[in-house]
């Protein structure tokens, strides 16, 4: 998506095969652009969340799985860095299914191809993913064209926190369906929870809506259920950490109270939600 | 309550029959103590937020109108006053009702003898707002002590905003029964909703509950509903703005989302109401 007018994703690789994250600890006042060396400068880039969003996780991980094996493709070596890089963070399944993806492909490689195989799988996987937020986009999109065929005015849209391009690598998981709303020409605007206590709406999706064109307004989170009330909000968009076999959702702290207000006005509530982060080990035990 | 360990109200008269007041907004770093003089004082106390909570800012009207009968105790300076003071803040019903309380016993009042007569029904006024605050809290003690005897533990409240002494005279209204129920020997603990955008739960109800020993956690506005998910909550109380004849509250913004995780998880949600704040004009329209 665009930053300051240039097109860019949330990690690349460069000619070298060194691997570039923003550190999105800055933003939105600082675009600090950092490469990715070492095993712990991997680990450390999930466990002090200059990258974080599930997805964006997940390809970092793999990266670093892939990368690791650039300095030592030992049997021994490959087993701690997968165990090292999957403590890094709880709650994002993404990050076990990005090390296992670059894992399966390696299994019957001779020693001298991992490193290449590996990178070529990271790559794949960044690449799938992607591709599964354009899907998402041009699938949420179509919703909200419908939305506007139906009320043939400006749709209305609550997000909570950030599952925007910045916590995937291109597109976003809920933002996607609002990027590719405007780019088909359906007016729409985006209610921005400020999310509380990391504020990754204030300071993550307003400044990527903002760079994008696309209208918003920044938000308390105590406001969505107000503007609910008052027919303010037409549907609300959120993304997931993870998410059960069940489809329940596990995400950002507040999403549960805004599926409560929009349940209680009648306000289409989704979760854009990509494959990746289905738990499939996981039902919820309370059914 | 306890402010360093001395007593005080949020307003109270001096010999000299001056008005002091906290001025809030520099809690809880500073405790700035202003006297109130002029009309202008009274008013700005009130629309700059010096002053905040419902019955506050009835009792602070009521202090203005009596004051200022002290320099000028004309019907036109009266009605001049009580036009200007109500124009301070519009969600607070009990701006009219304390005017309305001092106004109405003026009314067959020789000029001489207004001021001293406003000035003694303000202080009524004032002490009536001390004694509701009393009874919310002997009353509200009496639930959670029963709370307390059916789990035979430690019982966990959770509050929005500041209803607490600082919004009331003294005790509060959400907050009264809390420091009863301390009284009483039943043990408690506070969750505080931080309340974005102003941060009153932060600034005041934690400040507030800490100076008087009530053990308590400050929280962000959206973990309320998880921590009601988790069995954490046993009764939410909250403050209200204004009432409606037919019981709908208008209170601090958020509170609805609290009030849909209650119902959700069937945890008693109550409102600690003076009868001040019920507005009999009012009944909800959508009945």
């Amino acid at each position: 998506m665009l930053v300051n007018g240039e097109l860019k994703t949330s990690i690349w690789v460069d000619s070298d095969s060194s691997v570039w994250i923003i550190d999105q600890r800055w933003l939105p006042h600082d675009i600090r652009e950092i490469k990715l060396a070492t095993l712990d400068d991997f680990h450390s880039s999930i466990s002090n969340m200059l990258v974080r969003g599930a997805p964006l996780i997940g390809v970092t991980a793999a990266f670093g799985l892939a990368s690791h094996m650039l300095h030592d493709s030992s049997d021994e070596a490959i087993k701690h860095a997968y165990d090292f890089l999957i403590s890094a963070r709880p709650t994002a399944v993404n990050l076990r299914t990005g090390l296992d993806y670059v894992f399966s492909r390696i299994n019957d490689c001779p020693r001298d191809n991992r490193a290449e195989v590996a990178f070529a799988a990271a790559t794949t996987f960044r690449n799938l993913e992607i591709e599964i937020s354009k899907e998402i986009g041009n699938n949420g999109a179509g919703l909200i064209k419908k939305l506007h065929q139906q009320k043939n005015r400006q749709i209305n849209i609550l997000t909570h926190c950030n599952a925007g391009w910045l916590a995937t690598v291109d597109w976003g998981t809920a933002t996607a369906p609002m990027y590719w709303a405007d780019k088909i020409g359906v007016p729409i605007h985006v209610y921005v929870d400020e999310t509380r206590p990391r504020n990754q709406g204030a300071q993550l999706t307003a400044w990527e809506l903002g760079q994008n064109n696309i209208s918003h307004d920044l938000i308390v989170d105590n406001a969505g259920g107000h503007l609910m009330q008052h027919g303010m909000i037409d549907i609300v968009i959120v993304g997931t950490d993870r998410t059960t076999s069940s489809g329940d959702v596990c995400n950002k702290i507040g999403t549960y109270q805004k599926a409560l207000a929009a349940k209680d006005n009648d306000v289409p509530f989704y979760v854009a939600l990509p494959s990746t982060t289905i738990d499939w080990r996981i039902t919820d035990g309370h059914k």
